[in-house]
């Protein structure tokens, strides 16, 4: 269906990583098709806001189309992976095939549950938009039982909120949680006091957003129990079923009654990982990713190129690179010039190398901690760059705006108008397994709106 | 649950009828219960534009809660209503029960088929936001597997829309279809030409918006003509399955193939009414309405009072009033008023009476027809005035400036930010019948998304 006569080069995936090459490559004299199974880019960085109800969908979410429109060698295919055929350099698709000349995988992570996927159904993750109106449902849902739940010890239990991994998703989850309970929730029911509700944030490691340096992590911390949120360091969760999360530290384990638990804790790369290391012949890492060499191409099949999440990259003193937008969209720019230079004189001059502009995490309003270069920031005006640069990345510039609005909004009234609550049509409770992370989820059997 | 010493009002449904109640009885000495199966007010004039990409869910969807938060003798309970006790004075709900002094019954309305229920699957109908969701996926996965077919019959199937019914509801999903094809995804696509959509509006009668005078809709007619659509008037729907509609007219029988049929004819009372009627004693209309006297009481069932759609109230010269939000509203008004009169003086002074302030309806971009007073307007006159009063109408302030924004932006690129297609996650394909048009929907079997 693709077959051209110009190079083709084929995309998989259209995240920060993907969407790069697609960009870039608006000059080159090949032709691109960038294949996704959703037909918008999604900025992940403000998935957590959807989930609880400070930016709708469609904020984050760009269609891939509207982006790429002006790339006139490039094709936008809605479909859905299935497998590999390096040899035969063929893509295939649930309903079809693609040939390439050169692949660019680029189809990211998902969550990990290290070997409990049967958690996934309590303990939604944060990947996608669905998994993000699941859990809008289940937080605000669990608010409307609670006040109508008579029983003491139940309703404490629907006011118990935990979320497991203490890394930036899950630091940004507790945050918001704690704005919602305190400030947006306030003044809204009769028979609960939505201040009350018990917020714990569960890592398993000494300290939370462990990969800042030391005292930062101390400092942040420090900003998170100021909003009311029990951190539990050196925490492990041991299961998860409907009604209780249950939790190990070194001295005591101990059963936690709660309706809703969050999970931010474990990423893997794309189960598509897995399938393309097969069918190169190389072998993943514990956490699916695909290794390349420093030209992001696949040993031994220099037309294939990984790049983001999906790939184990390691950088100058040996550490694999971790798994963030920077890291991606850079990985892509660099493939873009890559293919552009082998289409010319056939080699590619340099290796990759990783700029780090620095890492910053938001933890609620008005405090977020960041690191750029050797300097470190915690507070207000770390939220205010961090604030700043995630509207600056934001692809789509009527987002960057109506999110301007929306969260100055917010802010000044402690609101947040995206909460409405979707479950009630199926719509927000899938019931076949669409990702790790969907199977069976939204099944509170208490929640009013279930019914 | 809900037993008080004060006079318990409770109120079925958060649409603009019982909300109205809601809000007037706040500084009334009763003691007030709003149930909502959902825990958000829907400002549905607006809905087609969450339909057709235009605005979010969450931009005419405010939280009943944060509505009503300064109501201090007003509950909100999200639960699902199943029947009614008149004479034990109970609200029968699917998890429990919910005693009264005074009920007052808002619960709306939603599609009919006109007997063909079956067609529900493969036509959805605009009523709540899960509806809306669908008929987004719809339409954009049309242009996408369109995008991707390769046989022309196919591919000019997938790009016919028909739309049923020439009503407000029909007129602006047509107009709005045709904003798509012509405008919004004009350069987005590689091998097909959307501006080459055919767009079908069938209307049984003789004309368009009907309800307006010969004139005005004539005019509205060549409006929307001019917008590049099909108006097939006199035209009756005989059988739609998922690959085809069926006209007939008073010549010929046409079959069209087509993947997308929207649903715009038949409105009916929700299936409570039926159960009110029932339990006091009345017969409903054959839309399955309610009817009760000049102050909204039920005959025999001062207590029972309903507004809005489900009531059929008579105006002075004896016609029963349109299902409009503006009748709601005063409807809602008067009851409320009358609550405090019999609390007072245990007597309704006088009987409601509807002051009709125009109707409007919207055709498309910058088009609108308006009849107020005598005064009738078509076009961008139309347009603006129907636009500054839905703004104005809509419940939150911050939605109205969103809304503001976002439409200026769409108005000024043709773009439209919120056609992200969200079947991929089950979340747009409910499975089992949630309401009387979610039935199975989303089957569009050739759609690249729905695999």
């Amino acid at each position: 269906m693709c077959k051209k006569s110009r190079h083709h080069v084929v995309i998989v995936g259209g995240g920060f990583g993907g969407l790069e090459v697609a960009k870039r490559l608006r000059k080159v004299d090949v032709s691109v098709t960038l294949v996704d199974r959703h037909n918008y880019h999604l900025f992940q960085p403000l998935l957590y806001q959807v989930a609880t109800g400070g930016l709708s969908p469609a904020n984050i979410a760009t269609p891939l189309r509207s982006i790429l429109r002006k790339n006139r060698n490039c094709e936008v295919l809605m479909a859905h992976v299935t497998d590999f055929d390096v040899e035969g350099k063929r893509l295939i698709l649930s309903d079809g095939e693609l040939r390439y000349d050169t692949l660019v995988v680029a189809a990211g992570s998902t969550h990990s549950y290290f070997g409990h996927d049967e958690w996934a159904r309590y303990a939604p993750g944060l990947k996608t938009i669905g998994d993000a109106a699941d859990i809008r449902r289940r937080i605000y849902t669990a608010f409307e039982a609670a006040e109508r739940e008579t029983d003491a010890e139940l309703r404490k239990a629907f006011l118990t909120f935990v979320v497991v991994g203490g890394g930036p998703t899950g630091v940004e989850l507790a945050g918001a949680l704690s704005e919602i309970a305190r400030h947006t929730l306030k003044n809204d029911f009769r028979r609960i006091d939505p201040t009350e509700a018990r917020i714990m944030l569960v890592e398993a490691e000494q300290h939370i957003l462990a990969h800042y340096p030391d005292d930062l992590c101390r400092r942040a911390a420090d900003k998170v129990r100021s909003l009311g949120i029990e951190v539990h360091t050196n925490t492990k969760v041991t299961n998860v079923d409907d009604e209780h999360v249950y939790l190990q530290t070194n001295e005591e384990s101990v059963v936690v009654a709660t309706r809703t638990v969050l999970w931010g804790a474990g990423v893997r790369a794309n189960p598509l990982g897995k399938k393309l290391a097969v069918a190169c012949g190389v072998q993943t890492d514990r956490g699916g990713r695909v290794p390349v060499g420093e030209t992001l191409q696949i040993d031994r099949h220099p037309d294939v190129f990984v790049v983001g999440d999906m790939a184990i990259c390691l950088n100058s003193n040996g550490k694999p690179l971790p798994g963030l937008a920077s890291v991606a969209v850079q990985q892509g720019g660099y493939v873009a010039k890559a293919i552009a230079s082998l289409q010319q004189n056939s080699s590619i001059s340099e290796p990759f190398v990783y700029r780090d502009k620095g890492t910053m995490a938001t933890i609620g309003r008005a405090a977020a901690v960041a690191q750029i270069g050797g300097r470190q920031f915690v507070g207000l005006f770390a939220w205010l760059l961090w604030l700043f640069v995630h509207l600056m990345l934001i692809v789509q510039f009527q987002n960057r705006v109506l999110i301007l609005i929306q969260w100055a909004w917010n802010y000044l009234t402690f609101n947040r108008s995206n909460r409405i609550i979707l479950g009630e049509q199926p719509v927000l409770v899938p019931e076949v397994p669409s990702s790790t992370t969907a199977t069976d989820s939204g099944k509170i059997d208490d929640s009013p709106s279930a019914s």
